[in-house]
């Protein structure tokens, strides 16, 4: 099962644009799944709601529905970062398209960082498994990676693939991200945009460093601080199923819940 | 407050010589805090009850009285592994030694590692944190670190400064260990063991590398990976207290419990 991870420069408020490229690299890459970074059609640094209003998107309108008719034609999941309008309220979501539509859904971001508790809300969809042809996805979004919680209950509900489409401004998730794959035993799959965003008070910068890990928690893709680029691996979803690591240990059997608070 | 971990090679059932060793480092050692590796007393490697059941203490036997006795007099917060013998049962315990014995406790290890599952208990005293003189101490033993749960449970209760009582053999851990302390904002402190040691089918070989990890997942005291050595390190505990990284993210207020599984 071939896995892509894009890492781009997202174009902020240029829609348009971005679905171009989101568009060419779906039908260019010739993977199972591609993994597109947050907020990948918008660009990332909005704080004021009606400025985010008006590049946000419904879950089922045309933006989305095109995405998911490519996803179905050409038999590729497809991981997509996007501000979801519903009714007065915008989410920091990830729609998860699946060849077969039925199984597509919406997560929406649980924990939100900094200034984008301006603008969004707070994620309600929870953390959920989708099982599609031999593999079973789970979905998070950048700053989920900081809650061991996040990774772990994808993990228990059977995720082989953890992907988690992000705009990162420091390195402190990588050691971190290694140790999700670790201690889960599952694949990650980080993308991450590059290049600079602003408000009035404050520059951001989108370092890449793209990632694929295996369970053992090794990278196994990584892509560059700066360029454009894709980054590709073949997993097995299978392997991370047997949770043992020697005869007698399995670091899903060998929990003892009783005991976390 | 002085925070020291002692690396040191176990002698395999020789309790006199180790507990000599023990009671040598926490005289000569000016600090406010001694942490010695799992089963220290014993050394690791039993897999006949009957042999380790020579070797165990009870947790009001001499052997531990004597150490309180040390922490008391000396003012040392003392941890230190031991196989602790309750009537028939073995656990893999850490003697958590304060000044103030009444606040002293013992933890048993919440996860077995291997063949543990041979000789001892799983342990049944959960995690708990002790609150003395400016410091909260939290105390979990090796293969515990595995489990994102335990470090959080000790982290949630309110531990400034989490000890991990050691005796490790690969290095997987370490990667893992940073993760802890930045996903907390907590200290940590691995004391581990170096030295070999077999039963008729393995030889173990336990590869030092004790570190004292600051709250933001660096390290700031490591020792080599095959010499006996004393880390110390200074900590301010009350700096791990706010767990705020930002004007606006806060990693405990962050959680959503009602997401996790």
């Amino acid at each position: 099962m071939k896995l892509s991870v894009i890492q781009f420069e997202t174009l902020y408020k240029n829609k348009e644009n971005n679905l171009k490229k989101i568009n060419g690299y779906i039908s260019e890459i010739n993977s199972n799944i591609l993994v597109f970074p947050e907020l990948a059609t918008s660009g990332y640094f909005y704080t004021d709601k009606n400025e985010l209003r008006k590049i946000a998107d419904n879950y089922e309108s045309e933006t989305i529905k095109k995405i998911q008719k490519l996803s179905t034609e050409l038999e590729k999941i497809i991981i997509l970062g996007f501000p979801e309008l519903d009714n007065d309220k915008i989410y920091n979501s990830a729609a998860v398209l699946i060849p077969n539509p039925k199984l597509s859904r919406v997560y929406r971001k649980t924990h939100l960082f900094y200034k984008e508790r301006f603008v969004f809300e707070e994620g309600n969809t929870g953390f959920f498994v989708i099982d599609y042809n031999g593999l079973k996805l789970g979905t998070m979004i950048c700053y989920d990676w900081r809650f061991p919680e996040a990774a772990r209950s994808l993990a228990l509900k059977g995720a082989d693939l953890i992907v988690c489409p992000s705009n990162l401004v420091t390195g402190v998730w990588q050691n971190v991200m290694s140790a999700r794959a670790l201690e889960n035993k599952v694949y990650i799959a980080v993308s991450n945009k590059i290049g600079k965003e602003s408000d009035s008070n404050q520059e951001l910068e989108f370092n890449g460093e793209s990632a694929i890990y295996s369970y053992n928690g090794s990278v196994i893709s990584k892509a560059s601080c700066n360029s454009e680029e894709v980054i590709t691996s073949t997993i097995d979803p299978e392997k991370t199923r047997d949770k043992s690591f020697n005869q007698i240990n399995n670091i899903f059997l060998d929990r003892r819940p009783e005991y976390y608070k």
